[in-house]
C-alpha cells in the first residue's frame, strides 16, 4: 500500500494566536493548519511561488471539523498535522489535527480544497505536477467534509453587521477565509460562549469577501438535542450568501 | 558600565502576520515586540504568571516608532529584540527593534510602560523584584516616547465606525493594543495606503475599549511637508478619547 505523506508542523502558541479566554482561537487554528499545508506542499517543491508560477492558488471551499475537549493554551507547545486524504482532477481532500503538549488529539479537520486560475477567477484542473510529489493516486468518489445544515434565515433570526476591515484583507485582495469565523461567532451573545465550548464545526465557502464590504452575519435561534446545542450561521452581502456554517456546542461542566 | 540585557527572538512570518501587500502588518510588528518582552521577562523569571501572582500587569501607554524602508514580506526569517532602556518606579521605557533577514535594521520603535493592579485596575509602583534580575539602576528622567501631535478634531476630520469584535478581545478582557491599528489604518484611502509607506509613526493609549464597544475612528486632513505626509488620527467611544496617533507617509517611488 502506498504510504501517504504527513506533514508535522511544531508551534508554539503566542498570546496573539488565542481568545480572550486564553486558549487558541478556531480562527487561529485553521490558519495554522493552512500554514502547515502551506509547507508541506513547499517541502515538496511546489510552496506558493512555485504554484503561482502555474496561474493558480488553493481555494478552500468547505471545513468540517470535530473538537476534543480544551483547545490548548497560550504558551503551549502543539503540533499541527496535514496530510492528503484523495483528490480528483479537481479537488483535494486535505486532513489536518491539532495535537496538545501532552500530545493528545485535541482537533481533527477535514478541509475541501479546488484550484483557481488567477487570472480567469474561475476553477481549474489541478497541475499533475503538484500532486505528482505526494506519491497518492487520484480517486474518483472524494471523501467530502459535511455541509452545514440547509437552512433559510427569516424573522426569528438575529443579525450583525461588520465593515470588512483594510487588516482583514490578505495578499489574495479578499478577507481571508479564517477571518469569517470572528463574524460568525462575534453574533452569539458574550454569557454563550464563556459557557459553551465548540464541539463541531461545518462551513462553506460560497463567494469572496471583498474589501470594504458590508458584511452581515445572521444567527438562526439556538436548536437542542439532548446535550448537544446547534447553531446556525450565514453571512451575506446584499443579500446574498457568501458563506454558511453550523456550529455544535456543549455546556461547560 | 552596566550591561543591558537584551533578547532576541527569532521568528518566521506567515502569511497570517502580513498585510494585503504581504509585508509584516504593523499591527502584527507591535504584537510580536510585545511578546519578546514577554520572553525576556520570562527568561529572568517574571513571566506573565509569576507577574500576575505579584497583582498586576504591563500596560502600554505610548509608542514611537521609526521604519527604514520596507518590512519584511512573508515566510523571511526575521529577528525581534528588546532591552528596557530606562525605568523609574511607576515607568518602564522598552526599546524595540527588528532585524529583516539580511540583518537590515528595519524598524525602530520605543515603548512607554505602566505598571497596572489588576484588582483595582489602577496604576501601582513596579514591583522591586520584576525590575531586580535586568540589574540595570532606576532613573529620575524617562528618554519618553514622542507623543502624537495635539489635534482637535473638527468637521474637516472624516470617520469610521467599528464594532469591537469578539476575536478583538484578548485575555485581559479588552481589545488588544495592537489592534487599535486596525481602526487607524483603515480610515486611510485604499489608494493611498497602497501608494504610500509609513514611515514613523506616534500612538498613544488612554482608555481601554471594552467588548462590543462601538469605536469611531477619526482621520484628519493630510498635512504635507516637502516629501513627507503626516495623518492625524483620534479613537473616540461615545466622544471620548480612548486613543490617538500621528503617522508618517512617504510616497512610494
Amino acid at each position: 500500500m502506498e504510504k501517504i505523506k504527513e506533514y508535522r508542523m511544531p508551534y508554539q502558541l503566542a498570546y496573539f494566536d488565542c481568545d480572550y479566554t486564553g486558549h487558541l482561537s478556531i480562527e487561529m487554528m485553521l490558519m495554522l493548519m493552512i500554514l502547515a499545508s502551506e509547507k508541506q506542499n513547499e517541502s515538496l517543491g511546489f510552496g506558493l511561488d512555485e504554484t503561482q508560477k502555474l496561474g493558480g492558488g488553493w481555494v478552500i471551499l468547505d471545513y468540517e471539523g470535530h473538537l476534543n475537549g480544551e483547545l490548548p493554551k497560550d504558551r503551549e507547545q502543539i503540533t499541527v498535522g496535514t496530510r492528503i486524504k484523495a483528490y480528483n482532477r479537481f479537488f483535494v481532500v486535505r486532513e489536518f489535527w491539532l495535537d496538545n503538549a501532552a500530545g493528545k488529539r485535541v482537533a481533527e479537520v477535514s478541509g475541501l480544497f479546488t484550484f483557481m486560475d488567477l487570472q480567469k477567477r474561475k476553477m481549474a484542473p489541478i497541475p499533475a505536477e503538484i500532486m505528482a510529489p505526494y506519491q497518492q493516486a487520484a480517486t474518483i468518489r472524494l471523501p467530502r467534509p459535511q455541509s452545514p445544515d440547509k437552512v433559510t434565515p427569516d424573522e426569528k433570526w438575529s443579525s450583525k453587521q461588520y465593515r470588512a476591515r483594510y487588516a482583514d484583507i490578505d495578499s489574495n485582495g479578499h478577507v481571508n477565509n479564517a477571518r469569517y469565523v470572528e463574524w460568525l461567532l462575534d453574533t452569539l451573545p458574550a454569557g454563550f460562549l464563556k459557557d459553551h465550548r465548540l464541539t463541531a464545526f461545518r462551513l462553506n465557502y460560497r463567494r469572496e469577501v471583498r474589501p470594504r464590504s458590508l458584511v452581515t452575519s445572521l444567527l438562526g435561534p439556538l436548536m437542542s438535542n439532548g446535550d448537544q446545542l446547534t447553531s446556525q450561521h450565514v453571512i451575506q452581502i446584499d443579500g446574498k450568501t457568501h458563506a454558511c456554517a453550523s456550529f455544535e456546542w456543549q455546556k461547560i461542566q
